[in-house]
Order: structure tokens, then sequence, then C-alpha cells
């Protein structure tokens, strides 16, 4: 017998479009989000139309805020020459909470990806490239993940700006071993970032 | 600087009371909901306004339905004196996939756990011998988990019903090797009890 009712089998669906979400899963949160007790739902619905009115995305940098620009953005302790590139907006955050960085972000949307069909055009280069004009930018500082996509991206980026004759510092975020990590079990490429990119210790 | 809006993070912690999402996994999914493109958003707003005011849960099994009694209950079709106990809604949806059951579902929404302070009064357990009784039930048969808590539940609706002097069958869903599993690596537990029950081949 057919017996999930017609609005509940619709929410598996939604929720199963969330990336990390299979299935299984996004059948397990439907049958949560319905049998839960204490108004569980009530409280799931008031939160979504609480950030769909009150959630923007910076016109400046690209990250999610409640107001435009953004506290980053807006922020006169910033350094505004300054530019980290991300892929999205949950890289913000992570990087702010380390309070090591002292610059305004850039979040491009995506990595160029030419099996996922992604292309320079579809992600937020060109705003990046007018940013970087007008307000004469001194370091564009790649966090982009250290995969095929990442450096696809960078590079591209980086071959652009070039043409364009700006003098301007390209830098990455370190590649090596993670703090904690394990040098006997780490892969070799890996590895090899790790001995091109030592550094000089101070005493 | 604290950048995350706070209706954004009101969300993820929401997100958070999902069991199996962690802090990091709802982070993302909020993410998700606010940065993706399409009117997510709103799809997700409306699918779950839907099953707030479209999903019952049925007074007579328990099982999440958009009717009441659901279609199991109220179906001609379905034996009413086999009542199948199971721990939750989903567990209904995949029985009723094999297609092998015929009889009406009994669902608990939960089992007994003294570590998670779940006794057998936080259990659909009164409804059930109820259920028993009024419909002259014949078989009661047990789809619990088979662990410590399926275990104990099972025993304690068992010597309740025993107790009644009610003329009835118990069975339990069989425990064995998993189909396309594997002899060699089976754990002892499952491999003694697929060795106790093991069936007589019929010609």
């Amino acid at each position: 017998m057919d017996i999930l009712p017609k609005s509940l089998e619709d929410l598996v669906k939604i929720l199963n479009e969330i990336p990390g979400i299979g299935p299984k899963t996004a059948e397990r949160i439907a049958f949560f989000i319905v049998v839960s007790k204490s108004d569980f739902i009530e409280k799931l619905l008031n939160s979504l139309s609480k950030v769909k009115s009150e959630i923007k995305v910076c016109s400046e940098c690209g990250m999610v805020s409640d107001s435009d620009p953004c506290k980053i953005c807006s922020s006169s302790d910033r350094d505004k020459q300054i530019i980290c590139v991300v892929e999205k907006p949950n890289d913000v955050l992570v990087i702010e909470k380390t309070e090591e960085f002292n610059g305004v972000y850039h979040v491009l949307g995506g990595v160029i990806s030419p099996i996922e069909g992604i292309g320079p055009r579809d992600i937020s280069i060109d705003k990046l490239i007018s940013r970087i004009v007008s307000n004469n930018v001194k370091e564009l500082f790649f966090a982009l993940d250290p995969d095929a996509e990442g450096e696809t991206t960078l590079s591209f980026i980086v071959s652009i700006v070039r043409k364009m004759n700006i003098n301007l510092t390209f830098t990455s975020i370190a590649k090596g071993i993670p703090m904690g990590g394990n040098i006997e079990y780490s892969d070799p490429f890996t590895l090899s970032k790790a001995i091109k990119s030592r550094s000089k210790i101070e005493y």
C-alpha cells in the first residue's frame, strides 16, 4: 500500500535537494519534523520565514548578512586593500573565527568545474575584478580548497588580473601538514607541498 | 568579528535539534537554504506549511497520515487481528514496501530505554493493549530493532499481555544473516541467532 502522504513525500523530495542529504536521510528528517512534539515544525517555519525576510547577500562581497553592505564591508577597521577570495559563505565564517585576517572577503559562489558545468561566467569573477580596480587592492589572498577546481579557479583569476597590468601581490593559504597531524601518514602531495613551503624558524 | 546574522544563527540551532544533524551540517544546510537560487527557501516554506496543515497522526495506530484513521487502519483488505509493533513511522514505510505484511501496525513512538529516560509510560503501550482487547487480536508481530532496547520493550509488552490471560500468538521478525551477507564476517550474536533459528528447506 502506498501510504506516504503526498505532502510528506514532497517534503522528502525537497530535503533531498540539499547537498549531502540522501533520500534516506531526507525521509528520516521529514518524519522527525512531523512526529516531534514541542511544535518543532512551527519553530522551523518561523525561523525560515525570518531568515527569508531578513537575510540579504552583500552586494559588495557576496557574503550573507542582515545588512547590505555586510558588517565586514562597512567596517572602517577592515583593510579594503586586501581581499580574501573564498568559494562560499561558510568559508568566511571559519576564517573569521580564527581572528587572523583583517582584510575583506570576496565570495565567488563556487569554483570553476568543467565536470559540473561551472564556468568562469557562473561565479562572481567580474565583480571581483571591478572591486580590485576600484579599491586599489594590494593583495589578493586566495583561500580556496586545495583541489583541482580550486587550483584552476586560482590560476584563471591570476591570469586575468595579470593581463590587466594591475600591480598586485597574489597570496594563497598555506598547504601543509595539519596541526596535530601525522607526517608518517600524510599523503605524498601534501608532504611535497609542506616540504617546498618549509619556513624559517625564528628565535 | 561576529558576522553570522542572528536569524541564521537561530536556524542553525533549530536544524541542529534534528537527530543525526551536527552543528557543522546544520550550518552547511542553513547556508545552502540561504544562498541557493531557484527560491529553495520559498519551496521549503510552502512544503512545511502544507505538511503542518495536512499531516495527522492516526489515532488508531500512531502512523503519520493525511487521514485519521490512516489508509491502512481504514482498509477492509487488512487483517485487523494481526498487529505489527514498530518503533517509528519510518519502520511502517519500509515494511509496507516489501508487500509481505497484510495486517495492521502499531507505532510505539519509541522503545523503552532507561539510559535515555524512556519508560513504558512514554510510549504507546496502553493504546496497544486496548487495541489487542477490542479487536480480538490473534497475532502480535514484533518488528523492533534487535538491540537491548528493542528486546526489553518486546519482553515488557509480552509480560503485560500474558498477565491479562489473552490468547495470542507472539511473533518476532527473524534475525539472521542479511541477504547478500557473509557468514565468515558475521558477528557471533547474529550467527548464534541464525543457527538457532535455522529453517527446514522445503522441496
